[in-house]
């Protein structure tokens, strides 16, 4: 057995409990529930874009993991399994252990698997592939906000862009790193709270790229516009305490939340509240769809915010 | 809308005819037909390892297709749509033209369609997830084989790897190396043949890692040995014509030739016969499954031939 697949068999291979077939042949065979569509998503991580080489290998598997169930999660989709493709630059047993330790907790925690994928040499590159399930016709969308629509946003905003200004010597955060770090370095899905929103959010996204940046998908999506009310931007007592410039950016155009951006009528708001509660996740109404294009960002007093807010762009430079 | 998600939307996104909902969303979905299995493989292609910097572009795209759709051959099932996660060390537009061009070209050849993934910046990385379908119980698995099954392979051997070793200058081929060269950069998956080998082959495997390398899956996968006849593996004019050590290395240990090879019963003999002529593959009886362990490889006078062939390793140096 040469060396690739005695690693992927080490680390990765564990006997399946749900597919039909796991990892160790051509393909994985995956028997989705009668009448369930499959959702399918992909992510692809790379060193210096989506993690610091400094992030612990246990924490980068939880976060490849993370960052494709919070796709599914904004699909209102029930995991499934995923497919692991890896390109390392060496075989390096003690990354490998740690990686697939964080990989496996995660995936014990939302019971699902690994059902395949690939390992390469190769400048390090990790993509998942997840799939989920969702009855036909209830997956929730970008684009179905409509004007008059609440919208909401999951958990707090911008700690994980704290973190990453802090690593970049930008702000000095103290003992309270650990934690911000733990934002950016290993997010938590919103599986459970997507589920509890199908046929409750008329839209919904995750956010991966900041909120402005997101929420211009969703706008362009739907053909609509909104009115963001800073004021209302959930945030920790860190990111509260930072220069007002900083917090805007981080809560704007922060990048790494995870949290879900979504849409519901005002006359679901109670039932929205009840759904987050029952998931075990804060919610907050952070502003509404408007008929008119264009994306309003209001102050505390009711002013517009001038300023370019933009998506964090992968290809702009860091 | 950012550079990176406008360059998605040029070259990769068309409106999808099968897929319940394409490119675009947080989650494609498909729509599996009831009482199929979902039959789902990523392969991952790094530059160097699985392909050359010299590369036309538009093959490029062909081939980190065609690698992924000879895993859903090898368990005979029938494509429906593949996700795309590339890396790009920067935005390239007229090699993303052309990448985008062989993509789709082999995909409409098959009747599948791109319905999501993912685009960074980051070292140049291909990661390809098919998904296919076939009836609950009929894939083609890896360990099936019986003692007493006859050895099958499609198509010829080696000239992947004479290609490459015309690339390394190991070897000069004239005028015929543009033709080799095809073989290594833009092979054709046998789908038509897996499909039509359901019923028929008690195993399946496609050569992607060297002959040798890759019926050692199917061995101890099934628990079985083999014996191969090297003068009957199927070779082009080109490489019979080369000296015997290198044809040997070819053959055995060549990786890249993406072929079917399957075991079947003796008495499937003229079955697998007409499978193969419906499908438009050639299909050659290599050798056949022994109950005990290990594998023979005899020469043309019936001895074994001596040497230590391993597969291909993608961490074994170049």
């Amino acid at each position: 057995m040469s060396g690739e697949f005695a690693l992927i068999a080490r680390h990765f291979t564990r006997p399946v409990r749900q597919a039909a077939l796991g990892v160790g042949d051509d393909c994985a065979l995956l028997q989705p529930t009668a009448g369930q569509q499959l959702a399918v998503s992909s992510d692809m991580l790379v060193e210096g874009r989506h993690f610091l080489a400094t992030v612990p290998p246990e924490r980068l598997g939880h976060k490849a993991l993370a960052v494709n169930l919070s796709d599914l999660a904004a699909c209102g989709a029930q995991p499934l399994a995923f497919t692991l493709a890896l390109a390392l630059p060496r075989v390096d047993d003690v990354f490998l252990a740690g990686f697939a330790r964080g990989l496996h907790a995660l995936a014990d925690a939302h019971g699902i698997e690994l059902v395949g994928g690939d390992t390469t040499a190769g400048p390090l590159n990790i993509c998942i592939t997840v799939f989920g399930q969702v009855p036909a016709g209830q997956a929730l969308l970008r684009s179905g906000a409509r004007a008059g629509d609440e919208l909401w946003v999951s958990g707090q905003l911008g700690d994980a862009r704290l973190a990453l200004e802090a690593f970049r010597g930008q702000v000095a955060l103290g003992a309270d790193f650990d934690r911000v770090r733990l934002a950016m370095e290993q997010p938590q899905p919103r599986v459970a709270l997507g589920l509890a929103l199908r046929g409750l959010a008329s839209s919904a996204i995750d956010l991966s790229d900041g909120l402005v940046g997101d929420l211009g998908h969703v706008l362009r999506a739907s053909g609509v516009g909104a009115t963001l009310q800073l004021a209302a931007l959930p945030r920790s007592a860190l990111l509260a305490a930072q220069p007002v410039a900083l917090q805007q950016q981080c809560l704007l155009a922060g990048g790494d939340d995870y949290e879900l951006l979504f849409t519901a009528a005002p006359a679901q708001q109670a039932a929205v509240r009840a759904a987050a509660a029952s998931a075990g996740v804060p919610v907050h109404c952070i502003g509404r769809i408007d008929a008119a294009p264009g994306l309003r960002v209001l102050d505390a007093d009711g002013q517009p915010l001038p300023g370019d807010w933009r998506g964090f762009d992968h290809f702009a430079a860091p």
